[in-house]
């Protein structure tokens, strides 16, 4: 495996060795060390000392269930820290195929210019993106497959990406070629736009899997893991409802963001359950699918196709998240609206989380009614035509609070909450306040954890353990539904890896990743100028009370910054 | 001297002693050390938890020539650390007449009402300010001397502070009565605005000048700094030129920002000099006038009356700064023209500094062309329409750069620069770096020093000076011009003081002060989550060279780190 340096601005391409330093590493973890090694912490993240990093995890290359997973990073125009992002779909795989360990994106392009990076086993080459440009992710994806085969991974950004708004992702196909399978948080669609790369194509043909040191091993270890990830209970909740079934689990808890994250409960939860939208698209048939893969060999297919009233598909995937930022969030009970929603972010190429927060702040400052779906279309649109509003709108929560004179504006380093109450779900608020990657529900949730959601105490070292296996299963490219099946067999981790690599590593060879790559990360946020003080929820979320449980948000500082004393 | 405290919340009003460890301090000074006692740093700017404090200097009070000043201070929603923004005119002398020490303004009233706070030597009264909401500086101010008198003293927000702009000031009227004297740098009436409060109204009624415990020593030591004040060559170069005489000095040091601060010298500087401005309004006559005083008493009478062709006032005063940030940033020659934006940045309630960056940011975005007056003046009028363009621009330029993503953006700590090239004018540049107040001239210019300004040398040294000094002027309320009287004759703070108080302080009175000063604000800073990240010109402009000396930025990092190791 190899590292694959492009210079945007000379246009030059090279094959390195990868130091050693980066070799046992993957995702996350390689990011975070390529980041702290090349790019100076406090640079402009729009200019050209930042570079775009996309790593591979340790695992992608064999179709293991939901472990091809693609990390990208770069300094975050949105925070200002380090990000990194995840996502399924096949760029992971097609990278790994073609010996790609990290692929390293830096310098920027000619002003104006834009072009699309193809990448084979014959190497880089550059081409126009003229065309492309100012298209919607969905119609861009489509001509691109017209133009290299529908065989090809690509990795492309939409016009919110184009416009270097801090909300844009990078978006990859899916098995089915739907460029649904976001590196969503942070802005690195905004990086790839400042460096005028509209889409990375590649064509993995004459390529192969990675080798794999002791074939038999690796067989054994895999088949324990899927066994284990086929009994557990949670597999199969995600195969029928997907992570919808989130919707209730949160509003049970009073901790399911409405109104612009001053409630935890939504009246109008029943209509944006997963129980119910599994009844609807039950119902509908068509191309609504209630389980569906993301990536190949994927067995827990917790991802669906939401179809509409004359069964065609409106949105693939319609998730949790996504469902509490744009309904709840936003007062809006529909999921039909929700899903249409969703698919306008998706093909602008920004982060639901994000622009779901920016217009209930914007909500609360008059700029649309809970409520009033039809407004938000209208916001979404605005973003599309780039004016003023929708640019505020689409550099995210903060920006847009700053812009409109809100306090309650519910961010952590810049970065919108996802679908958790930190006040109700007070480990995960831990976790909003200290990963090193802002707000960031993916980086240590802890709502399925057995304690008292509510209680301050405890909620510090529940939060770490989390943050700790997230980052690990991060750097191994594993999607975290297949934490549960590595956590019901720990030790395939040691042995999956210690197979394809013919390493040695031990049974907390998952922590030690986490550990070292959350280790990392902290420091180039350090270098960056970030101290405690951004380790901070809100002020506001330490003093209103949030309904029903008039919980505020009290882990104690003190225990914030020892988190990760270990 | 009393501290006058006002809730907003509970409208109550107390006065208390002065503590004893903030006897001894004023201005600038005493606001550092009230806002580390009272306010949390990490606090949300507008929100409960700030405070908006007011506080005469420590030599205010008896019209000694240019030490009238009224410093303003609080959390500042531009920067995310503390403030202190200083303003001529009445403010300051009547408050103190009425023996106020300091005025804590704390917490904030029913969202959507809005106050006039009426100060006397009755105590403090809370009036309905509802007719005046949405008008123009002028004409509130107009309307509250109507109302209150012409003899009032007053202190108010424009639309731009009741929007909570981050750019928004304070304005105090002058001697004249007009509402030109600006606490403007920082969002202070942003914060003001926060709290409900349209306008401070201050009848000196009754009260009396304050104490002096030694008057033929005071009488002395004002005689002589008096003397040295006229007798110094730029008291005279002032009240022909006023502060425009530096257009073709910093244009000479090719330290003129030009086109959004990309260039250091600009074709038009003649009509933009201050010797083309006394010709032009020497032949106008009428209410012209080329030197003006803005406090009852001075002697150096920077101001001025910038008349129209017809004679009638346009502005008044007409600044360099204000010319620099209009004028040549946006390509604009006309000195009628900018003094017409000026008035109308004033109305707003505005910094013509941090709106003047703006503009040239959004130039750069292509929302107008550099050198177009009339769509410059359209974008004032989208300021007052608060459109969501116009709050962009008056959240000031760090958000205009985020908003339309923008890399080249002259701001420190999210404060714009002011008309001082930093690449050019490189001790001004240490200054902007790492003063607590963000990019700011008034902490530290260094433009009149006998140094090579291009040569990174020795520049740490001559800001570390001239910052220790300022932040000293500033606590004693004195004019930063008044620092040529006492630089001449230094011995006269130290005799001033010990006249006035029976204090005892030594001859480095005006040290000791600016740097207990600093080192406040530091630690202020520091709680807030500064590091030396902060302590950082923008990114580019170590890279980027400016024409015509192709200069960057180049004084070294560690000597920025180590400028306050006293």
């Amino acid at each position: 495996m190899e590292v694959w340096r492009i210079d945007l601005q000379k246009q030059e391409f090279q094959k390195e060795p990868t130091r050693e330093t980066w070799q046992h590493l993957g995702g996350r973890g390689l990011l975070a060390r390529i980041l702290l090694d090349e790019v100076d912490p406090t640079c402009e993240p729009l200019g050209p000392g930042n570079r775009l990093v996309f790593a591979p995890g340790l695992l992608v290359g064999h179709m293991l269930s939901s472990c091809d997973r693609i990390s990208v990073g770069a300094k975050s125009p949105l925070t200002g820290g380090i990000k990194e992002s995840n996502a399924g779909g096949r760029t992971g795989l097609h990278m790994t195929k073609l010996g790609i360990k990290a692929l390293i994106l830096e310098g920027i392009s000619e002003p104006g210019s834009w072009w699309i990076l193809h990448l084979s086993n014959q190497g880089a080459r550059f081409e126009f993106a003229g065309e492309l440009i100012g298209k919607g992710v969905y119609e861009s994806a489509r001509l691109l497959l017209d133009r290299y085969g529908e065989k090809a991974a690509i990795a492309l950004i939409g016009p919110g990406g184009e416009m270097r708004l801090s909300s844009a992702g990078i978006q990859n196909l899916d098995k089915d070629r739907v460029p649904s399978r976001i590196n969503a948080r942070g802005g690195l669609g905004a990086v790839m736009g400042s460096k005028g790369l509209k889409a990375i194509v590649i064509d993995d043909s004459g390529g192969e899997k990675p080798p794999i040191a002791n074939l038999p091993a690796f067989r054994a270890a895999q088949k324990e893991f899927n066994k284990a990830l086929m009994e557990h209970p949670q597999t199969r909740i995600y195969a029928d409802y997907g992570t919808a079934a989130m919707s209730r689990m949160s509003n049970g808890f009073g901790g399911l963001p409405t109104r612009n994250f001053s409630k935890g409960q939504f009246q109008g939860v029943e209509t944006i359950s997963g129980e119910y939208m599994r009844q609807l698209l039950l119902s509908r048939g068509g191309e609504s699918e209630t389980t569906h893969a993301c990536m190949a060999g994927c067995t827990i297919r917790c991802s669906n196709v939401f179809g509409g009233d004359d069964g065609k598909s409106i949105v693939s995937p319609l998730e949790y998240e996504t469902i509490g930022l744009l309904g709840s969030n936003l007062e809006i009970s529909s999921l039909d609206t929700i899903a249409r929603l969703n698919w306008e972010i998706n093909d602008l190429g920004l982060d639901t989380i994000e622009v779901g927060a920016a217009l209930g702040v914007a909500a609360e400052a008059g700029w649309m009614e809970f409520g009033d779906s039809e407004r938000a279309m209208d916001l979404l649109q605005e973003i599309r035509r780039g004016s003023p509003l929708g640019r505020v709108l689409g550099n995210g929560a903060a920006i847009t609070g700053r812009v409109f004179g809100v306090e309650r504006v519910p961010v952590v380093k810049g970065q919108a909450m996802s679908a958790y109450e930190p006040r109700a779900i007070k480990g995960t608020g831990v976790t909003y306040a200290t990963s090193p990657q802002g707000a960031d529900h993916t980086a240590g949730l802890t709502i399925r954890a057995k304690i008292d959601h509510l209680d301050p105490e405890g909620q510090v070292a529940l939060s770490r353990g989390v943050q700790i296996n997230m980052a690990g299963y991060d750097t191994l490219g594993a999607c975290s539904f297949a934490g549960f099946g590595f956590a019901a067999s720990p030790l395939t981790i040691r042995d999956l890896l210690n197979a394809r690599y013919n390493w040695n590593v031990g049974e907390d060879i998952l922590q030690a990743l986490g550990r070292d790559t959350i280790k990392l990360e902290r420091e180039f946020n350090h270098r960056a100028g970030f101290t405690s003080a951004q380790d901070r929820l809100p002020e506001y979320m330490r003093r209103e009370m949030l309904p029903p449980h008039n919980a505020v948000f009290d882990v104690p500082d003190e225990e914030l910054d020892g988190i990760f004393d270990w």
